[in-house]
């Protein structure tokens, strides 16, 4: 269904990926809206069990994906199911390495039985904005993922040491980006906290996008225009209106004749 | 070390497997004597993260067996941590089938990392028991270690319905007897409140498992020779004297013309 | 809000308790309709931490149910967060015993902080079960409740070991009857998979409510009337139309002269 | 056992307490030398089942402690049993005021059944440190164990935020002081990489200790004597030489006329 869109004229000379986070339910609970949100994304980050997700919840978020053909990934995470991963834990470089290399090889299991494969990795959460700060811990888990498997790609913010640690051991790096959210000059985001941090109109947020894959800049919050790199973007499935939004922002690229599709 | 004995004359024609539970620490927590055991054993079962093990000990353990060569396996538990994967638990096959999966697929990850590879699979404790007795969660077992990989080997207790439950589905069984234990006529153990159910010395265990694979028989509780197909034999690390055990068990049997060597 | 509706005249002589089980969320998971269903009941059955519930959401949920007037009750379960404690598990009369204190003594903490206290014990899902079926189990649930302390009433569904356990340890006991469930001549509910299981209407629910409270009988499925002693009836947080029934079920008890209140 | 040393003539008049952690196992794992320190401490601080301890290890530890008249604490901890509690982790002021109630709460009913009762609380591991450091974090966990009972002694180090948030909300503080670490001026401990962190012998560990009890102050590393409260002092249970260490300095100390007690 995902993929299947046919550009029989003019086809796009530009893509971009759409990813989101899934199948992160555990036992009873249940979490974000997978069914919605696979509609319109490309790829999919799936939990594996230490953060969210459990054995159950892995196979089916993996048959949902594998049949919707959204390209499938490990979203692995800090063991903190009681945090959602969201917290930050003093993980040693080794401890990043292990649990990394856990969570893909559990995951892989449900693909294998799928007749599926994983394509990509991202670190969850807290894991993300580790991994994405320091040098160390971004080395430890790109070591992870090429030990298991060399040809996995990583998904890492923009500017982050993720993605430089994916440079160094040679893996395919896929640079994420936001579209709802604003850039500094040193191509980080706009913390939180500070005003003008997050976009405020669908419009914009797809204007910004769409200026990152055509023409491979931003205009940073204080009205520079830096070069940035956006090969995926991600998008949330909490709030009401997470499906609406990501519908629209497909759309809009590709009415803009920017094709949507994983990375290849 | 373990495998590399070398029989210059009289090569033996027999050989059984000596296996060993191993990796069952849990973060700061040891267990067991897997150092000692391994220089006896041929195979080790490691546990996978849901009753014991993490990641780190299961990296840990699968470096130590494969630089001493013994056969590596996943020995998957049920989730529950605190009773060890020891009490029976109400699961439905579905359940068995997706955290049989999940756990080889977690071990798998760090055999691949140290160069290795899993040769089979074994459920531990209650899990055990209950796809030795029952049909239907010992078929979704075996179903789940044939979507990871057909070829591995399913370690099961003899006369058990996991054994069946290979054959069915045309995976290699590995019948697994006990070396102290004694039988009944049906091929089953002589339950441990009943009198005669733990054999009393080591050299009527030795006995009894040389006749096993020299024969394929043993003399039941009740004095009957039945048959029996010995490939392995459990070995025990709870106990001061396991490793002791081990020892004389292996050397015992190599005096009596049986190799020791991982199932082929 | 709960508890305060005023009887200016015909003040009822009879009354019933309604409980529904509350606070099961688990960090970002939320669980149920806690808010919809705390405006009909009169007592809470709190989840502890093993099964369900976290320190935050058990502080939350006292303190809610505190501020509704509700009736605040522990409700333990067996340590399976990942199966929601519906699991069966083969737990020992002595976890059983420590099991349960633990989760009271930690949800007692926080009614203390909240200014309130524990009414009652209720334990949930497969525990509920199995110390409803097995005379040791709920001796070893009941003596729990009783070392922390012995003023709390035991809610256990009517005709169960759960119940004479309580009586046997001279502890209050509060008949759970289930208001949308048919009953067999020995006082057990036709198990759901028989036909007529379940009660077919609201209508025919509130019926059988209130002839248990104003007459002591119950209709069975058979036809025949027995003696039955409904002091509580068990509301459902799950499905769409769990505060309508509650409301429904509420209003009907109340328009047929029985007063709805905790156990006294 | 512990406490019932008799001094016939001169008795002490400076009295010191010795503290353990304790309780440390998790299901089928133990840990530490719970029964050997037993025998020189005269109060223990126990695992409350979030970073280490369960239902069953609690009330076994709560049991040992009250039958040899040992003084009873809570023990809480982050919720990290993976990482034993000693990773620190991003917790909000909120998050450590529910965890530690929690932990209190659990604890506290065991010792309630045991006929026993808690007098005081030392947080664990990370929490320690961050407890230790954060006036904000600290305050937090104060006012949860006043929120359980106000006569609560609080366990903390010398010149850290926890006594002092101890202090602000009226709480009695037990100052925490090391027998094996040298001091800087600041009151704190010398940390651990850098060199003369730790006491090179028993004899110095003694004298220091004696020092700070009987004249209330502590040689710096640096050279300087600085004013130090030591209340009590915390022994390890790792280490081969674990008890024999905590046996001489309660003899050293009784030898110095200083007498070994709980805080009154």
């Amino acid at each position: 269904m995902t993929n299947n869109h046919h550009f029989t004229q003019n086809p796009p000379q530009r893509f971009i990926d759409l990813n989101c986070d899934f199948g992160e339910g555990y036992g009873a609970y249940t979490f974000g809206q997978d069914a919605a949100l696979l509609a319109h994304v490309t790829s999919v980050n799936i939990a594996c069990g230490l953060h969210a997700g459990d054995p159950h919840t892995m196979r089916k978020a993996v048959e949902m994906a594998a049949s919707a053909g959204a390209a499938i990934g490990a979203h692995p995470g800090l063991p903190d199911r009681l945090g959602f991963g969201r917290r930050e834990m003093a993980v040693s470089a080794e401890e990043v390495f292990d649990l990394t290399l856990y969570q893909i090889g559990a995951l892989d299991a449900f693909a294998r039985a799928a007749g599926s494969s994983l394509r990509h990795v991202k670190p969850h959460g807290a894991l993300y904005h580790m991994a994405g700060r320091s040098a160390e811990l971004a080395d430890a888990f790109v070591r992870a993922v090429k030990a298991f498997h060399p040809s996995l790609m990583i998904y890492g913010q923009w500017a982050s040491e993720l993605l430089n640690a994916a440079d160094r051991h040679g893996l395919r790096k896929v640079s994420e980006v936001f579209a709802d959210r604003s850039y500094q000059t040193d191509g980080h985001l706009t913390p939180r906290h500070l005003p003008g941090a997050t976009l405020s109109s669908s419009e914009e947020a797809l204007r910004q996008t769409i200026g990152m894959v055509a023409r491979g800049t931003v205009r940073t919050i204080g009205g520079a225009d830096i070069a940035i790199q956006g090969d995926t973007v991600c998008l949330h499935g909490d709030g009401p209106r997470a499906a609406e939004f990501a519908a629209a922002l497909r759309e809009g690229l590709e009415a803009a004749g920017i094709g949507v599709r994983p990375p290849q």
